[in-house]
């Protein structure tokens, strides 16, 4: 277990100090941050603490080729931001790990770490620590987010109940539409060409810059009336299958109703494909997945309108035997495979 | 930003499933452990929050060659407990992220979380979330660990003051010289043939089994005389200056004094090393430096004597302009230059 040293340019001290300088910024929470053995942050005593964590890898999560250092960073806290939001809670201190291989710069891992901290600034979210270390191959970056909610006010994915409806804020399927858009997987002779250059942009923002409904996520936990909830980050279908399982029970979409914005209709239509498709199997849409009993829907929808949060009707919960289905427009039910994207496995 | 398929054999969901069936443990204080969007837990209501981490990359940190997987998860962990200990706090909840290359198995990655949880058990600390993913080169581990500490009760580098005591727990240098006794630099004809295997063996364990002096760093911390602490995993040399930086004053070190074990006397010997230089650059000791004003010394030796706590004052504080130096058998005194190691240069 030998420590070998690495001969990069990037010197771990200064650029920690660059670091600490451009983003560590006061804060009656922060007791101790970056420079010492470990960050101290003080947290309300009426509060629980949620703790998320990701691992990005090049090749796998991104691909330098492709995507800047800027959106890497981006998507990456907004990933964790995300699954804060899932949690109803506020994102509050952020940890970052890099290690780093010797073909970037110290101005490259500046970009990523601007691009976290843009993704986290209106959240006033507090960098409190991190580790920085060379890599003999490719970019690694680990981020760790923590937040807080109230006690006892935590959205779950358990809790979902028979007879709830199923909601999902924004639209999807947008995410997916602006990867295949970069990746131009369909521009050739397909049609995209057709697509308006103002869909293709609104299409590849979702894509690259995604929101987290951190306060959609707020909001629906001080309703006090939403019984279990997650982010769609693997794609609806997976993801209503997390919620199926941890509630231990089954749903049933209407696929008429998914949310599709103008841009991936006229995406779907250009390149010939099902928008209802790229809204099941898309992930990274960063929108809540979440059930809400019968008997508050109405108020739901009521106060969200007054809020301006955009929420639909998708579906409701049914018992486990009935399984995870889709109901198509002819009134006809199918079974609803996971169209999801796993780490380790290719979609089943 | 892509997300490739990998066509590991791993297959994450199961994988989840087996770590969490093997190291997931109820305790009151996990609202919500390994399974949902991220980790709920509870502290108390007068504690701080201590958050450290730490990005371990093969070929930098630890070579898959030489070290099982179980003693480069053991020493992951251990790196983090010791950071919680040289704030003085309880090591509470863990994260663990790993990105997996194609070569390790299901059985590799299981006796690397057996190797954290091994380090981790004594001090109840809980698994209670972490990502896992497919790398396309090397096997990348994160480890973030949530520490809790009562409120305004926290031990920082910054805080030591002209005249205390500087004190080390345990003994310097064990770590280094098991090294290289492992990497076998010292072992072609340089005597340590005649180093007796007990040595040999006590060596090599401190430097792939240490031991985080959490338990010292919470009775030092409830002693509230230290003043400043931190623990020496770059060295003393090296560690040493992180105190005098963040305190803005300067230190006598009495190389007489260092505390030295039997073995790395022995090992010093019989390869002609000065085992003052291996206390001086050995890394991993984790033993805690830390400082104690003058009028306090007494109490705080009787009372460490009481606990069986192993400590050694090896010099004092001085003012910022004298620097950090040594002072020698002889009575002389030269400058202590930083001889740890720093992940992106060669020592200076």
């Amino acid at each position: 277990m030998a420590r070998r040293k690495a001969t990069q340019p990037i010197q771990e001290f200064p650029l920690i100090r660059q670091l600490q300088h451009r983003h560590e910024r006061r804060s009656p929470s922060v007791i101790t941050g970056i420079g010492d053995d470990a960050a101290v942050v003080s947290i309300a005593a009426a509060d629980w603490v949620i703790l998320t964590t990701d691992l990005l890898t090049e090749g796998i999560h991104f691909d330098l080729a492709t995507a800047s250092l800027s959106a890497i960073g981006y998507k990456a806290a907004m990933a964790n931001l995300s699954d804060v939001a899932a949690m109803g809670a506020s994102p509050r201190f952020l940890l970052v790990s890099i290690a780093i291989p010797s073909s970037l710069r110290t101005t490259d891992i500046l970009a990523l770490y601007d691009g976290l901290m843009t993704a986290c600034r209106p959240y006033n979210v507090r960098l409190v620590g991190g580790d920085t270390s060379a890599s003999q191959h490719g970019l690694f970056l680990s981020i760790t987010l923590l937040g807080t909610t109230e006690r006892k006010k935590v959205l779950l994915r358990k809790g979902a109940r028979i007879g709830d409806s199923l909601y999902v804020t924004g639209t999807l399927g947008d995410s997916l539409a602006g990867l295949q858009l970069l990746s131009n997987s369909h521009a050739q002779g397909t049609g995209t060409s057709r697509l308006r250059p103002a869909d293709q942009k609104f299409l590849i923002n979702r894509h690259l810059r995604p929101t987290a409904r951190v306060r959609e996520g707020q909001w629906l936990n001080q309703t006090g009336v939403v019984t279990s909830a997650i982010d769609v980050s693997d794609g609806l279908s997976g993801d209503l299958r997390h919620i199926c399982n941890a509630s231990h029970v089954g749903a049933e979409i209407d696929v008429s109703c998914l949310p599709l914005s103008p841009a991936c209709q006229a995406y779907g239509t250009s390149t010939k494909q099902d928008p209802v498709v790229l809204a099941l199997a898309g992930g990274e849409d960063y929108e809540l997945l979440f059930t809400v009993p019968e008997i508050h829907r109405a108020r739901l929808e009521r106060t969200a309108s007054q809020h301006n949060f955009s929420l639909t009707r998708i579906g409701h919960i049914c018992a486990a035997p009935l399984g995870i289905h889709r109901r198509l427009g002819n009134g006809r039910r199918k079974p609803l495979p996971v169209m999801s994207y796993e780490h380790f496995r290719t979609p089943s």
